[in-house]
This record gives C-alpha cells, sequence and structure tokens, in this order.
C-alpha cells in the first residue's frame, strides 16, 4: 500500500520519506519546493515518486493523489506541507492561507473523493496561544487563541480534519509538534544563529531578549513518536502533544551554544522585548502525559537536542 | 464615524443595522446576497450605504471598505457574514470556506492595509464541538474539535482575528452565539418545521429523534447583548458566549409547539438518530458565565426565545 507524503521533501517529510521507503513501502512526495528541495529526497532509494504541486491546488491535488492511488492503492496521507517560517506568515498571511490551510483542505477533498480515510496531520503547540510558563499545556487546554497566522492555520486545519472525522475520514491523527530541530535545517533560531555568525564572526545579534524559553525535540525522536503513535492510535480523531518532558531551553542556551562551537570570541547582544518577533509565543510549559501514558518518552531533553541539531547544522552549513 | 456590516443583509445583520441606523450612524453593508436579502433592509430610513460584493474577493472588499473610509471614516467592522447552513457546508465545505471563513481573511486583510482595529466577529457555540451534555462549556473550554464544517471555519476564523489582535488590531470581540431565533428567518429548525407543515399539514417529519436538545436565544436579545458586551469590552481581545442561563429546548418541545400553532391534528414521526445530520450538535450546556459577570442577563429562556420566534417565523411565512 502506498503513502502519500504531503510536503514530503521538505524538513520532517524528508526524513519520513525515508523511514517509509526503507520499509519497502511505495512512497508519493507532492511538495510545491517553495521550502523543500527534492534533493533533500536524494539517494532515498525505494519507490519514490515525486511530483511538484501546489498542495493549495485542488484540481491538481486530486488528479496527483487519484493517479498513485490507480496504480498503488494508497492507506495513508501524512500532511507535513506548511509554511513553517513563522515571521514571513504575520507579513503576508497569504503564505500561511495558502501553503498551511488549503493544503489541508484539498488533501481532504480529494480524501473524500477517493474514498481514503486515514491522515495523519502535523500541527503545533502553536495553537495554543499563550498561556504564560505555570500552565501545563495538554491537549484539552483551552482556549485556543493562536498568536501567529502560523498558529491560526494549524488551528484551521486541525478544526478541518477535526469535522471530516465525524463526516467521512475513519482514522485521524493530529500531531502538536514543539520547536523540532536537525538537519536538513531551512529555518529556525540554530540555522540562524549559524548563518549570523558566519557572515559576522564577532557578533551574534539576538531578537529579543533571550529569555524565551521553548520545549525543543530533535526531529529523529520526532519521527519515532510520530509513527509510534500512528501505530497505536485506535479512535476516529487523536490529537497528541509531541516533546520531551522538561522546562525547555532558554534562547540564550542556543546563543551562547552556537557562539562557543563556531567563533568563542563573539559577542552576544541581546534585544530588549520578551519575544523575538510579533506571533512569538515567548514561554510555554507543555504536557505529554497523552504521550507517555501511550508508551513513548523522548530519548532526549530539550537541551541535548538542541546540541546535537547545533552540531549538525554546522555540518551542513560549511558543507561537512 | 461610519459601520461596516458584512454579511448585514443577513438574518441578524439586517437587525444590527437596522440599530445603527437608529443610533444615527453611517453604516456600509457588504454582503453577497447569497442569503441576505435587500428587502430586509427596506424602510431602515437613514444613512444606508449597500453594496453587494463576494466578502471572499479581497480586491472588492478593500475597494469598498477604503471608498467609504474616504467618505466617512469607519469605526467599527461588524462581520455577520457568513454560511448558516450548516448542512449544506457538510457536503460541500467550499461555501464555508468561501462565505465564512475567506469573508474574514479579507476584511482582516483591509482592516490592516486601511489601519482599522476595531472587528465584532458572529462566532458559534459550533466551535466547541461535542462536549457531552455534562459539561458546561465556558469561553475557556477545551478541545475545541468542532465536528461541522461549519463550526471549522467559524473556529478557523477566529484563530485569525486571534493573531490579528497580537498583531495589529486595536480591540477584537468575539461573540460565541447559540442557535439564534426570530425573524427575517432564512434556515433553521423552526422554520424548516413550519414550512414542512404548509405544504403537507398532515404530517411533520422531523431529523432525529427530537431529544436534541440546545440553547435558544431571540435574535433582539442577541443584538442586545452584542451591543452591551462591544460597549464594555476593554480588553485587546474578548471572547464571550451569549445566551441565556438555561438547560436548553428539545426539539421535539419545537415540533410539538410549531404543530399546535398551524395544524394541531398532524401526526409527527421522528427519525432514530440521536442528531438530526451529520455535524449536528445533540446536546450541549452551555455557561454564561462571563456575561452575567459583565452586567447582562437575557430576558428570556430558550423555550420563551423559540415560542417567540415561532409566532414571528408563522406571520413571516403566511405573509402577515
Amino acid at each position: 500500500m502506498a503513502i502519500v507524503l504531503a510536503g514530503g521533501a521538505g524538513f520532517i517529510g524528508s526524513h519520513l520519506a525515508r523511514h517509509f521507503l526503507a520499509q519497502g513501502r511505495h512512497v508519493l512526495v507532492l511538495d510545491n519546493l517553495c521550502r523543500g528541495r527534492q534533493e533533500y529526497l536524494a539517494n532515498c532509494g525505494g519507490n519514490l515518486d515525486f511530483d511538484q504541486i501546489d498542495l493549495a491546488d485542488e484540481k491538481a491535488t486530486l488528479a496527483a493523489i487519484a493517479a498513485c492511488h490507480a496504480r498503488h492503492p494508497i492507506s495513508e496521507i501524512w500532511h507535513m506541507a506548511a509554511n513553517s517560517d513563522i515571521l514571513s506568515g504575520m507579513e503576508d498571511p497569504h503564505v500561511d492561507l495558502r501553503d498551511t490551510f488549503l493544503t489541508t483542505f484539498s488533501l481532504l477533498q480529494a480524501m473524500k473523493k477517493l474514498g481514503l480515510g486515514h491522515i495523519a496531520f502535523a500541527s503545533s503547540s502553536a495553537v495554543y496561544g499563550e498561556h504564560g510558563a505555570d500552565v501545563k499545556i495538554a491537549e484539552d487546554t483551552g482556549p485556543l487563541l493562536p498568536i501567529s497566522n502560523y498558529g491560526a492555520m494549524k488551528l484551521a486545519s486541525e478544526a478541518l480534519i477535526s469535522a471530516a472525522a465525524e463526516n467521512f475520514l475513519k482514522k485521524a491523527i493530529i500531531f502538536r509538534f514543539p520547536n523540532v530541530v536537525g538537519v536538513p535545517a531551512t529555518h529556525g533560531v540554530i540555522l540562524d544563529f549559524v548563518r549570523k555568525l558566519k557572515e559576522s564572526p564577532e557578533l551574534l545579534k539576538v531578537l529579543g531578549n533571550g529569555s524565551q524559553q521553548k520545549i525543543y525535540l530533535h526531529v529523529a525522536d520526532l519521527v519515532d513518536a510520530m509513527l509510534f503513535i500512528n501505530e497505536r492510535a485506535k479512535d476516529r480523531l487523536t490529537v497528541c502533544n509531541i516533546g520531551p518532558d522538561d522546562a525547555g531551553c532558554a534562547v540564550r542556551f542556543i546563543a551562547e551554544s552556537v557562539v562557543q562551537a563556531i567563533s568563542p570570541a563573539a559577542a552576544i547582544e541581546y534585544g530588549s522585548a520578551d519575544r523575538g518577533w510579533v506571533g512569538d509565543v515567548p514561554r510555554f510549559s507543555y504536557s505529554v502525559k497523552r504521550l507517555e501514558n501511550m508508551g513513548w518518552t523522548s530519548p532526549r531533553t530539550s537541551s541535548q537536542a538542541v546540541a546535537k541539531a547545533i552540531e549538525e547544522i554546522i555540518c551542513q552549513e560549511h558543507g561537512l
């Protein structure tokens, strides 16, 4: 049975593609290559089909999935496509509308038309908005008042999937990701710091005062957790936070670690705001009880995930 | 200062239009007239401008609002536009996408471009999904897992407004409506029953087993509550349930009351399902503490609202 990977040429999608291909599954990757790259899928081997389409385009999405389904019946749709650049989405929400929300709409329409019932969706802790550091945010926590268009379009996608689960889906899984780190890095604070220091090795300017503290998960652990949940979820609709069970890691720690690794003499200059940009949630505390109760625990803490990713991203950026 | 009423030719919007016009405000009604009708605004008098546009069309929306703003500076945007027909939206989600969600997207884009900061938005208890009759759903209740595309697109709209409140809005109010009844009725269970009995006076067929129990509010009371909240809300973002503080009113009561009023000898035939259709929340219990703490209490119970609306809708349908 084939698997469709929407956004499968992206940071996280390409890891999933490798996994499913290694399992011997037939994989159809659909990606607009706005942020993903075909080279991320190089040397994957196996039964990989790649189709560069705009997933916000309903007709193109249906056509691509229907064509695959006719040759290799599809068992699961993994929807990892999104505009992962939160900041750009605050400046122009059309990007989030198209790449994060309308992709979900198109995929669900195609699934309904083709009678496909199993979707796994990459949502985000950004759907929660700001609850402060004292509330341990669990899957049932409310209210859901996102502060970025990225979070808004992820919540909008969740809502559509939830209605579709009532209507026609057989099995829908909504994963809520924390910050995910690793390679191939396309965006994010570590990559940003590494690139800044490569350009000006004497000074690292940090957005915000460095106190922003977030949960980080390494992409290898994320993929492991998603597969675990997908295997065990029995309900028509499952929502699950994914992350390590810790208090997170501060931007200051990341800045200092990157400086230490690349340019130990560099000065670090912090901003004054408590957040990096409009739409940035400065601190949050995350409950992963549901996932732990299912039987999965992260092998790495937030800081360990960050430390590993810093090494990997430095190698990536220096072509090592 | 002018007020823009998106969806102002609809059931609820036309009541608001009358109110603002009576206050002497300049009102611009924007409506695609899919469900609204210009005649609902007949004999309103006052400074009313009407523009039939598709609010999902960003350019048209911006142009209409900008033109008004140039002549009469706009102080508030009231967004009442939506596909209110939940059932049709489950059959074809494009209607909800266009009329419920993309209208919100367009309006926010126009507001950002024109520097308008005050939006009042008609959301719905449908964003909550099913919590069973035992949970009193309050504004902070989670999870938010709507079971209709209507509820999904309302939640999606809330999410966008929430992100915009972080980004550029000065004052955003999200009203969560229960079932709203009254005239001019364009849809809903009472109108449905009245029309069915007019057509076949011997038998009323009811979708679902009649046990669905919901909160009902009369449109006159809804308008009163919205104006009250809009006046008092001070935060950048206010979310508020609106409704009477009661356990609601069963479909069986509505069916019997309509039969009694129109065709007392008619038989009533119930279905077997606990809900009228896919996406119909069969029962819910609603907290209006936040609104009561602000100082507003509904003058009518759910049953009283229904009883009044039945009279009004019978008059409407019989041209009285």
